[in-house]
């Protein structure tokens, strides 16, 4: 698959102490390339996580949304290939029989063990190829995050990563994160795979309220085509190792300093996915002002960003704010045809439901041949606001999905 | 535009006394083709209607809503090549003046004669083009329906008409039905104007009830793209020319053969409107069944059927049930991964949640190659259960889409 041309570098990623990645190839298809996963987690790490909302979701989301409640890891294992999705009782088995080898290995609890798989949906995962690949890697040479980026990727064109760092009192902690995922990317966190690591010593309670608010301005307000993955999952875990006083709530010292630093790696994160996004050629950002309430901006922005009108035309770097009006209509939220203004790169083009005839059209065409593009809506009703963010719907995107099995 | 490989040819539709159409040409695009429909009605003709929810909708929609209300028509106007949608004062004033024109020229009130509009957003109705038109129209020679159809087209590929008749008591009664529509259609009846003639003697109030319980099953149950349009209107004007007993309530004798009839026209057109969806290559009908009610089997088959991913997956002719499981999961309806069942073209690919090991795939797989695909969907819940109708998502859409005003 061609790299997007929307792709970033891979950023320098520190080491985070406490948390030691691996890789290994167990086979789940016939390619050449690592498709385990593995990272060692210290003692006394804290973990907190978001999942997908598909009903039909995996056994691997259904057993994390338990064990994040208990707060505390040991390892992470994810398997590329195989999504052990819609696999009934003997996709179970398979996750709790590596829980168990990697707990008999660590000398810790399965319950410590987080799993995660993506790929194709509906086979088993294959235990005894799972059982051969984790021999492999306990014993292999710690690894880069870049190439466990690389490893756990799927039809992802390039390896995602994101950095940031805080001051927490005294001391500074760094953020290492990494994240796969290019379709089937919708709010309720579609195939998106993502894992932040961090230093910080913070509780695992707070460490889950701070991920939960920022998933809803973050994993939750981007989307691909609208369509959620049954696997998505984002964990977050944090060894202590910097050695900071334990962050136990928000007035903790550095506690507003270390969710800054959460929300950041997190949106990066994030519009790393969108700019992966199956045939993208433009990174979208809609930013609803004047809504009811900023859930109700929330849902106009992803009516539009859903809008396969929408997509098509910023594909096509046209500036048609017409269907830009009918997806705010659909949306089902409070909106008044004659209050609503649109614009496009900064400049508006229709104000008050009535189009601009004397806009410049010169600077907005110019706009939408970047690869950046920025929509404004205005719904003149309140002070609710929310931006989200999408890609462009291609060719690219057709030819991806139309021939993905075969 | 080339004609949708999904195309049906024009059937007879027989002339409906009272009912008279005429055509000419407004000029409302630089085109040489007639833009502007008038179809004439009879004192005594009774109206219902069902518009689309689209909060931003047109003045047409506005003013269509109340209309009905009244029960009686005396004309119908259909302006193509302009939507007249987010025009804001002066795009009612333009309608409004085509009202009083043509009550005028009838000599009826403003309130008998329905407008829609179909075309460009944003730009309001030329009035005095629209003056010109009608002007001509008042004075052209009756035209057959076909013509009609092909005057209200825009976008479409190819013109649609639907027939069927009924025996209300001894009296035979006839209904002829026209319809434009390719894009943007999605429930709540996307950029679809449809109107249904017949010389049934029926009551205004059990019209509409009919109609809109129809709608429910028809065209809320058809999508292209999941977008809906500003305007979307289907009318149903009935002459009473056919002489029967009038029609007061389902206890009428005839009221179930005459509801059937109805139905069948829609059913007729609401398919129709698919088959014309935007690059189009094959139709969809997905079954569900075993939900908790008929409107959550609905709302499951709409998220199978505007999820791009299933789409796609026809497109490339591949049994991939994984992503209807995926778009099940979605819907956010009563589901249990582990009681699903999904079949394509009458054979069970899953069952109980886990995919069949020995199922027959020559089937199948001749199944998909075909231009009707067939989805079943077996939730495993209850007795709910609905129909849905949709295409599949090409190259096409997107050559279309991306491309549409420049």
């Amino acid at each position: 698959m061609e790299r997007s041309p929307l792709a970033r570098p891979f950023p320098q990623l520190p080491a985070i102490a406490g948390a030691t990645p691996r890789i290994a190839r167990a086979g789940y298809k016939n390619w050449g390339r690592c498709d385990l996963t593995y990272v060692e987690l210290d003692e006394g790490t804290a973990v907190a996580g978001v999942f997908t909302k598909n009903i039909c979701c995996s056994s691997e989301v259904e057993l994390g949304r338990e064990q994040v409640k208990l707060g505390r890891a040991r390892a992470l294992i994810v398997n590329a290939g195989n999504s052990n999705a819609f696999t009934g009782y003997r996709g179970r088995e398979a996750v709790e029989a590596i829980m168990v080898e990697v707990a008999t290995h660590m000398g810790c609890e399965p319950s410590d063990v987080f799993v995660s798989s993506t790929g194709v949906i509906g086979v088993p995962l294959p235990t005894d190829k799972a059982r051969e690949g984790l021999a492999k890697v306990f014993h292999a040479e710690p690894c880069s995050w870049e190439e466990a980026a690389n490893t756990i990727g799927t039809t992802d064109t390039f390896a995602k990563g994101a950095h940031a760092s805080a001051m927490v009192g005294d001391t500074r902690v760094e953020f290492s994160a990494i994240i796969k995922g290019s379709g089937m990317i919708a709010p309720d966190m579609a195939t998106m795979l993502g894992y932040v690591f961090t230093d910080a010593n913070v509780a695992p309670a707070f460490l889950q309220q701070c991920l939960s608010a920022i998933n809803e301005e973050t994993f939750s307000c981007i989307t691909v085509d609208g369509d959620t993955s049954t696997s998505d999952t984002v964990l977050a875990f944090a060894t202590g190792k910097a050695g900071n006083e334990e962050i136990t709530g928000p007035d903790s010292p550095g506690a507003d300093a270390f969710a800054a630093a959460l929300a950041d790696v997190c949106r990066q994160l994030s519009h790393l996915v969108v700019r992966d996004g199956e045939g993208a050629q433009k990174f979208i950002e809609i930013a609803v002002t004047g809504a009811k309430s900023d859930e109700s901006a929330r849902r106009v922005g992803l009516a539009i960003a859903n809008s396969p009108l929408v997509k098509t035309a910023i594909a096509g770097e046209d500036a048609n704010w017409g269907r830009v009006v009918m997806a705010v209509g659909k949306a089902g939220e409070p909106a008044d045809r004659d209050r609503l203004s649109i614009g496009f790169g900064g400049v508006w083009t229709a104000k008050d439901g009535q189009p601009l005839a004397d806009y410049d059209e010169a600077p907005v065409a110019e706009h939408l041949k970047g690869q950046d593009v920025r929509i404004d809506v205005d719904l003149g009703m309140g002070d609710g606001r929310a931006t989200v963010w999408t890609c462009d719907l291609t060719h690219g995107y057709i030819t991806i999905n139309a021939d993905y099995r075969t």
